[in-house]
């Protein structure tokens, strides 16, 4: 093993959810050390953290210019970033490290407008780095298998997509209760221009198309609100017209009372279907024409390659989300031990700026055809 | 008990899925005796169904029209009868028998057209006679118990409401195939101006009105034709507007491969949702803000009045399709043996005219949309 | 068609479970037609069931030897008769009957003792009548389909089968509550030596012998009185050595609390292992070695030409308990119409003599394995 | 947070199971810090085992004693090792590193006999060092939300315990495959008395008394060796007495086909009974008189603080094997953290060498058991 790559963090602060998630992550094969962060803009806090973490003082800092800047003159400075904030400071604070030529793991949605995300482009492209966007659900295996056995043509074409991202979070205006740590999420400046499409949808939107491989091309949505005193969406039901002729439809809800974190996926091919469910993550459900119903389970045999690759234990010892995570961090270190040359050849399953801009096109389409009567709008 | 019912029933000849499904609903709890049939326009088949059912030779006739001249002649003529034949003679034929004084048990859909549906309300007041939409999956105990919490306000207001009924039993052009007696359902004359909207989606709609007393205020449709050589949709996406404010969507299809027979149905309130899923109808699963989620069997305590006089066996007996199919049968034969002054004041869970006419102008709504680009249409 | 066979019932009055179910089994295909009775020897519970089937009152008998005596002298007196009285009566019935050339079903278990069980088989022998045991859970299409896989070697060679039959009915003294429907069943002079096995033991027995093709050969048995009060036991844990060298266990309980009616079957082999649970019936697991696992369906392409005789319904529409029941009655009337010279030769899934005789012997194996501090017991 | 504990790791080579799955548990939430081990008697293997977990070579060791030896010397040497050996070497490992102030975690079973393990009782005794063995399973969130509620009282008295671990991971002679590193568990010498329940077995045991606080009494025990050729048990069936006058059986097997890693445990109370299985971790089935049966999540609302305390991420993200096992890691680091003199008052989840000893006593007394003729035998 190469040694550990110098990880730093933004955001992800005493209380903040996403913040041990990627920590663990990153912990978890050995690829990174956390030696540096700015995890909060308030002083204590962010002390604390360092502490907790048993930082060195030194590279605990206020927020993060400068990190950049003292870490950069450092020669053993981090070497990557993770980017753990509010979305609407996802562009700025990636550019700012890029441009000082540190990889970036950026947590999603990429931006809060496709205007936004497009400008991240070209300082991807000339930062010769590695910018990665911690869609974590294609983390895992099971996922993956999906998306080799349709690349490998199982279903036949695809015709029927069904994605789902079924939340009770918000069922309540838990916002209102002064909860700092989710507010921002419902807050159009920071959130973005549709909370539960930011938030949830743009997974869900991001699973479909890693696994069918089809780009969404217009959508026909209809977004709610459905919490008085609520200033964004919190449910969206929108049809998808996708590339190859294939229909759909995406679901994502924050008031689906009750529901924990249920995103899931139905493909439909000519031949068959998948379908996965995240809060049962090691199972591959595959039906076909003339009623066989198969459980394909993680770590079993006959799996893919990739499948495989993102595996740690063997079959009935369940593997999760945090694993599923961690396999994001690891292929992206293995992204940044690539030389740069040699990058654009290497299969890498994380997304990228380019699945961003995707992500934030789709959402403003959506925002598009609800002000448009549920018309289509091209995505 | 009273002496059983005379039934006759018009349609489901050799070969017919949903004639032996009639018949023994009818059977089961000994409240019908099959006297009298017209089961098939092929003479041959008409005769040996006869026999097969041990009728009187002279009790099968050529065509309901002889049917009803005979039988009202007779003393012990049929009291009521079951029409099980394609979909566009549900009309027709119900309306002769009605304007005779016979009872009538109708399939679903009620007709091809929201205007032919229209025509029969009147017939149906004047006659004085009970006529029944069989809506099967209404007759589950858990879909009752469901209806029961919501009216109860278990859930608070409701919110969301996701309907499927995803069957792959069309992922291939098997009408080409000269399947004759499934043939007409894609066969607009025949099956209607959108077969899986008339044939499928019309149940998930009646599902939906029936547990949440919601009506479907307007759609945005998405229909398609997925196989090629097909004449008729086979693919419904549908954005939902409800009464009360509520959103959802409901999904039918032909052609996801591999599904048996999917109907399923979520509903979120403000406080709780629960699922339904009618290939393991026996349970009824609720889930409340907390966390908390509850399996509710059949059979077991506590549950409502409705789904307890649904029941035949104890909870860990399963009770199924067939169950459900004769607890329509036995609320229909309740309801005709209630004199016909006192019927309106009693709980009568099948679906009677006023259903059909709903279910038509749901599907004409999603037509309209669908050819107008998704656009909201009222229904 | 040809006519109904006239059937006959004995017990099952008023509030019985088991007698509506008889009764409904008996309906479903039109194959029987309850013509007698002799429900209850409370007159006027008698009386009640005579007219709430809508029985001739002349055909409602005051106890089973008058009704043999009258209706042996009807030219269209009962051919056959269901017995579903408490257990030490099965013989003396049976025999009555079966004497009198009238075919019998009889509820399980056949006898209270291994001796009284022998005395029936010669009584049949000799009548050249039906005798069938209705061990209900053998009716079951997936069940079949199981014992179809089994014997077509899909697993190799049987070496490991789990029986259990786990119900939470008797947590409490229920009997105690002075409730005379079940109260017998813990009586050792009425429901037998030892009632969780008499009761629900001797279903998993049947089943495992059903599924597998193999005898019991041994037991060494744990039998437990856990609710205090109680006269007989209500848990029964059963090591196995079966035929062919395969082991195994058998779990009967009345003290599983919160469970319903838990039968299930594990069958491991050399090559593969199935599974199946009589409160999901319609599918069956399979898992063979390297980690594929199936589900199969009732109703799905390929099953065993067993499993598909005994579907009503297509694959979706679930069937169920009465389902599964009525295929027994079914089995049994496609028995009684074959000519008594021919019966040897055909295939008969429902039990007879000789599977209550192995029933019975299975039971004293167990108590007196018990009695010996769990030591090895043939069976 | 304090700094990292230093760990060594005694075993754990390229292509052993056991050892990533220990090095990542420690690794997990940055407790440990690896920083010695002798992975492999091999040399080669040893070294690039080093090389891969970049440790400095010269901490690299050619076996344990050279390992104690050396690191005692050091002012930074370890404070605790891993041992993922073969089970025979356990105990002495474990004596030489506990005799010289090294807190240790074993890996399960504790030893190859009951006499063995009771010598290392005073060995841990007198070091004033932790000894941890990890019994894994007992680190999942919901075994431990089963754990307080029993306690709590929920389920009333345990009655009835059924455990059962099946795997099918032996169903062929894969140990004659030559396949080193899993042929020791069937060697008597090395894998123990009996291979099936050494492995598998004592993992049901001890979940079975972590969750009830029973102990096992006496048992009655089936040992077999289904596959031939094979020179230890392949399954084990046990009817078992337990504190307090419950009863149950355990059944472990190597040869169930198709089977992962079937840990699952039922236990049946007077008023209740609960269920969870390793497969699906996240969920805890609850069942309580009068039929309500309910499923509690990890991550719930309303859960334990101790299931709380053993979890990282929030419902509806599952977590699973890796978590559980670095549970035990993180409950251990607690331990050693923890001055010697407070450690007996403080709740310890982990199992120590009680609960080894008691493992083994178990172990003996089916063998003895068996050997008798399946009689009870006190354990």
């Amino acid at each position: 093993m190469t040694p550990p790559i110098r990880l730093g963090m933004v955001g992800g602060g005493p209380g903040a959810m996403i913040g041990p998630t990627h920590r663990i992550a990153a912990r978890m094969d050995g690829h990174y050390r956390l030696v540096a962060g700015a995890f909060s803009r308030t002083p204590e806090r962010n002390r604390a953290m360092g502490e907790e973490l048993a930082l060195s003082p030194d590279r605990v800092y206020a927020d993060y210019r400068e990190m950049v800047e003292t870490e950069r003159a450092r020669e053993d400075g981090v070497e990557a970033v993770a980017v753990v904030t509010p979305n609407d400071s996802h562009v700025p604070i990636s550019t700012c490290f890029l441009r000082h030529g540190i990889h970036v793991l950026c947590d999603k949605p990429l931006a809060n407008s496709l205007a936004d995300a497009e400008t991240l482009r070209e300082v991807v492209d000339e930062s010769g780095c590695v910018f990665a966007l911690t869609h974590n659900y294609a983390g895992y295996p099971m996922v993956r298998e999906a998306r080799a056995r349709i690349a490998a043509g199982e279903l036949g074409a695809v015709r029927i997509v069904q994605a789902e991202y079924a939340s009770g979070a918000r069922s309540r205006l838990v916002e209102a209760a002064g909860d700092e740590k989710t507010a921002w999420r419902t807050d159009p400046a920071i959130g973005g221009p549709s909370a539960v499409l930011c938030d949830l949808g743009v997974h869900a939107h991001h699973l479909l198309r890693f696994v069918t491989g089809c780009e969404v091309d217009a959508v026909s949505a209809s977004l709610a609100t459905m919490v008085a005193g609520r200033t964004s969406h919190d449910d969206a039901q929108v049809s998808l017209r996708l590339g190859g002729g294939a229909r759909g439809a995406l679901w994502a809800s924050y008031v689906a009372a009750g529901h924990r974190n249920g995103l899931r996926l139905l493909v439909c091919g000519e031949t068959g279907s998948l379908e996965w469910w995240q809060e049962r993550p090691e199972i591959l459900s595959l039906h076909t024409l003339g009623g066989s119903s198969r459980r394909l389970h993680r770590g079993d045999a006959g799996l893919s390659a990739d499948a495989r690759a993102a595996t740690r234990v063997k079959a009935g010892q369940p593997e999760g989300f945090l694993e599923a995570f961690a396999n994001i961090y690891r292929d992206v270190a293995g992204w940044i031990r690539t030389p740069a040359g040699q990058r654009d050849h290497a299969p890498w399953p994380a997304a990228g700026v380019h699945d961003g801009i995707a992500g934030m096109r789709f959402i403003e389409a959506c925002v598009a055809s609800d002000r448009a009567g549920a018309r289509w709008v091209e995505a």
